[in-house]
């Protein structure tokens, strides 16, 4: 079996952990986001490519999501005596060690793509991992500062602002002349089916359809998706904050219909929002409903594994 | 007073602490061998000009003499973790937060000299602090293996080999195409004498001296030196190893007679080599010996202070 996946970041990793452990012989390729990618202290971080393959890898740190286990900041506290920023981005030691390697492999020419294959030879994370793209999309937000409208770095709002400041326009830059990495559109052509798991829909899946060519190869092909909004609020991350900037309502049935039956073949979303089920505006999206929260790796193989049974049955 | 010195690694270092000690009011500006800079895993390491900043600055391993104080090394074990090499030069996590931010700073595109003033803000050495030029300089070593004559960096020769196979030959590739950095020529020609620290007759002051306008702008000034040899032998590292390549002995009169009197006025050898005090061959040089193990800070400013005694007294 052949599954590929959109990828953002923890829920993208946890719902991934699961499907390993649901469909251990499958062949799965996760194409990642890379719009959240951006270059604190010059390094090159991934911040989605990199929690999905320490999470693989067993290097994840279980309480954060995303970072390290066993962590140490002596790099971070000695770039802050220098006085050098950002400051409010925290980068681990560990973490550090593998934005120099990538930093080296991209300085010698090589596409992101190949230093990610380069980085997982190491983690092993049993899922072939591919950029979105090697061309660079960034991600940008645009607030109302007292200062005036700005256009900030994706990460400054969500991690510096906390996403505290709405969201006038989320914009992925680059996007429109970026091509899809080597082996994308062929991971989804050859598939059996596709799988959104429960990554943001805005600044995750929806920056990896803004890659021409992408979102066409996926329309083409039975699509399941996991809601990552449960009882009217994200799981987890603020994605509210990104809805609400695209004018789309912070529920399971606002986000499938945000997607459409022309994208969506099945949906599925928690207990609580089993309304969504017979919700007229999901005409063409099969839905069901199932406990959705990824509590531990059993609960999250549950859950893939739904996602795939739904999918081999809707398979066109 | 105005003291312009020529510098290495470890040993000037621990001279220019005892000259600061010494003469607290004097501007001292240090000019900075960086032909054993190199770049493991893509960062830009300057040994000499760190071992500087960091023993003026309070943040030197005191049992080393290089590399920083309470320092950890998780980057580096995550890098073996990844295979990427070189496994044989050590950094700590301390240390390599400079090496980031000097990569960063260099790919803003400012030279190496502006990228030194700015580390040295923090660490605040009480000396001018200057590369001796902002262009490249490699210094090569070629050695005979097993395989056949090879060209290899400086540092792999020193740290990788511990200099164990004799060097046929030692050249600063780049040093002729190079120019003094900003306000080399001015601190040498403003300065009231030049000093030479016990450093690398070789591989740190020789390279220095290699980069066109420098040797001439030293010769033009009271040079006085202090030997990096005593009693036949280098007090730290392998300079006989250097020197038996240029053909050069390993005694303080030797290295005298290698600088000669064009350059030196002044000599200062410790007192198991006080042979070389009326050593024919250095006629024209004024020899004079003392202790020179430079046992702490008091006994460095003891010799910083002979040196600088004997530069006033021969002052052209």
């Amino acid at each position: 079996m052949r599954i590929t996946v959109l990828a953002g970041g923890v829920g993208a990793a946890r719902f991934l952990r699961g499907l390993r452990a649901a469909v251990p012989d499958a062949d799965v390729t996760v194409i990642g986001n890379t719009g959240d990618d951006f270059t604190p202290f010059g390094l090159p971080v991934c911040p989605d490519l990199d929690t999905v393959m320490y999470t693989l890898g067993g290097g994840i740190s279980e309480e954060q999501g995303w970072g390290r286990a066993g962590e140490s900041h002596a790099v971070l506290g000695e770039l802050a005596a220098y006085g050098a920023g950002p400051a409010w981005f925290g980068l681990g030691d560990l973490d550090i060690a593998t934005h120099i390697l990538r930093a080296r492999l991209l300085a010698e020419g090589l596409p992101l793509s190949a230093v990610t294959k380069r980085l997982c030879e190491r983690w092993q994370p049993g899922v072939t991992l591919l950029p979105m793209s090697d061309d660079p999309v960034r991600t940008h937000v645009t607030v109302q500062l007292d200062t005036g409208e700005q256009e900030l770095h994706f990460q400054e709002w969500w991690v510096r602002l906390h996403a505290a400041v709405p969201a006038r326009k989320i914009e992925a830059v680059g996007a429109a002349q970026a091509r899809p990495a080597p082996g994308v559109l062929e991971a989804l052509a050859d598939a059996d089916f596709v799988l959104f798991p429960p990554s943001n829909p805005v600044v995750s899946i929806g920056v990896i359809l803004a890659v021409p060519g992408i979102a066409k190869a996926v329309a083409a092909q039975t699509v399941v998706g996991v809601s990552p909004i449960i009882g009217g609020a994200p799981v987890r991350g603020m994605a509210d904050a990104c809805l609400a900037a695209i004018g789309v309502q912070t529920s399971a049935a606002a986000v499938a219909a945000h997607y459409g039956p022309g994208l969506l073949d099945g949906w599925l979303v928690d207990e609580q929002d089993k309304e969504a089920v017979d919700a007229p505006e999901l005409a063409g999206i099969e839905v069901r409903s199932r406990p959705l929260y990824m509590t531990d790796v059993a609960a999250s193989a549950e859950i893939a594994s739904a996602a795939v049974d739904l999918a081999l049955e809707l398979r066109r």
